[in-house]
């Protein structure tokens, strides 16, 4: 076995004992980061996500300053989703598509792609950055689901309220399953790209999936967050599933074919743990915390190690992205406490 | 008994067979609602607040095209701040404090007061109210919770991380809970007045305790709430929680006295009723199903008012407030659907 699935996460992910949880951080090639900044002064976040050298850099920033247990590819949940034919701006008030997806017409208009011709930028980034990492880093490939990338669609970008997602779901239910159905199987040819490529484990980021009542998550989202997890099997690579505000839905999560759960910072880790039985789980502190002081940083940090031994395996991480205005010194001090903690 | 004290909606709070499940809506009184906006062509939302007549007219005019089977007094969660020295301008990008509160300094500065002589015109829009409604329709009486006030008075307004009150909580959490005890013996006291003016019932909104871990919220929130709900059991007025996100946190309100918790949209009603023994349940459609189907409008609520019927008492409801989009027909068709559902 290569000294890369020895790794602390990729054990984690098995299973395996490990003397301490690894840890990365969602989001954590990003904007906290002075030296992502410089990066930034000089290229706009559409370029850099499909620019493989750039992307490659700022993947690395992380690793080289916190030595984190894991990189994440840099990359934006919105990058597939261009060559189908909904290629977002990125201004100041967050991705705007011009022409949102509402009916049958513009869902139909949505073209599947082989992702390696679509997107063959992504690939290449994966190989420059497995080849700086070597055998000491795991990397982590992802995507977002087809329901958060729905509503993005269907709202034309970020929402309050998700008014016109629901419309749909609560007037035409059978169009919104048309367009979760063809971004899940995109989603799906995406990730088996990834794999292919070379990435050691994958993230689905639900970002928006806790809006809906659990009938309506189970009915239209879990069955295409399954077909994409059951369809990366045979790539032999991990599968972790984050889905923001699970707490009413854990309990369905239970026969998900994935290794590991994301849990957010509103829940209690030990809680979910009994809930997602012989999973690993992932998480799960505040984000905000970092704003906090390095006492109460290192105090939560400490505990939710603790609760997380009791999983069959912790990847520690916060609950949810980690904000532009964190002082990085106070990364640096979570970093520090989740080394100290023992495991098992 | 009084004919008030044999309607639907207190019978359900204490517990007796009802016929049908009563209904009220979070924010029923309106902006969806055409002759609210009239009444708002000539008076803003901050006077309409402080004007017992104004008041009195829009909350009586969702009772007169719908036949809710409660009134809630027209007032803002933000009113009772006013006179302990927090004032918001309500302007077109939601409430702003000039001044936020942020240190020992700011929380010292606000003062409590005697409700009756702070917000005199709370009590007397009350008595307005009742004598219109006289012995048909039961009033609730509202206020903010203090963990819900505090994020408006350390944010400064609305909020989409809550930066300023978690670095509190994460770094100074004695000054959060100086400020929260503080907010607690005012609401409290302006509570008390309002049984004293004559509600029927009085809800707490817990708009915003659902950011929290469990831990937090048990430590910071839960304590509070306590304190008001037991210092008001005395008034004999039935008492309603109504915490928005409550899902990780259920279990943790069962031995709060209180006649009834709202449940939002994110969770099974039939689980939440389960995880809440003894108590009557509100709630909980999805206020954005509103913007669909009649048909599945009258689906979902029938669905709703079967399950409730497993608990103790269940008041339907949104789960949270009706947006200012929705059609108020569809609104008519919800209120149709809950008077058709049987009940035992």
């Amino acid at each position: 076995m290569s000294d890369l699935q020895q790794s602390l996460f990729l054990k984690t992910l098995r299973g395996e004992p490990v003397p301490r949880p690894p840890i990365w951080i969602m989001r954590q090639a990003g904007r906290y980061l002075p030296e992502y900044m410089k990066v930034r002064e000089s290229i706009s976040f559409n370029d850099l996500c499909r620019t493989p050298e750039a992307a490659c850099e700022v993947t690395l920033q992380p690793i080289r300053r916190f030595g984190f247990d894991a990189a994440i590819m840099f990359s934006d949940i919105l990058t597939p989703l261009a060559p189908m034919g909904a290629e977002f701006e990125f201004g100041n008030g967050g991705p705007k598509l011009s022409r949102p997806v509402r009916d049958e017409k513009d869902i139909r208009g949505l073209s599947t792609y082989p992702s390696r011709e679509g997107v063959p930028f992504v690939a290449e980034a994966i190989g420059l950055m497995k080849k700086e990492l070597g055998d000491r880093t795991p990397l982590i490939g992802f995507a977002g689901s087809p329901f958060t990338l729905a509503t993005y669609l269907i709202e034309g970008g970020g929402s309050k309220n998700y008014e016109h997602l629901k419309t749909m779901l609560y007037s035409r239910p059978e169009l919104l399953q048309e367009l979760l159905d063809k971004l899940g199987e995109q989603i799906l040819d995406y990730l088996r790209m990834q794999a292919d490529a070379g990435v050691d484990a994958i993230q689905l980021f639900d970002t928006w999936g806790g809006i809906l009542h659990p009938v309506d998550y189970a009915r239209m989202v879990l069955p295409v967050v399954r077909r994409i997890m059951d369809g990366l099997k045979d790539t032999g690579v991990p599968r972790i599933y984050f889905l923001k505000g699970s707490a009413p839905y854990n309990h369905l999560l239970r026969d998900l074919d994935v290794e590991c759960c994301g849990i957010d910072w509103t829940q209690d880790l030990s809680l979910a743990i009994t809930q997602l039985p012989g999973k690993a789980v992932q998480g799960n502190l505040d984000p905000l915390c970092l704003f906090g002081s390095e006492n109460e940083i290192r105090r939560r940090a400490t505990e939710i190690c603790r609760q997380g031994a009791a999983a069959p395996g912790h990847v520690f991480n916060l609950g949810h992205g980690i904000l532009p205005m964190i002082p990085p010194e106070n990364a640096e001090a979570l970093v520090d406490a989740v080394h100290a903690a023992g495991r098992r």
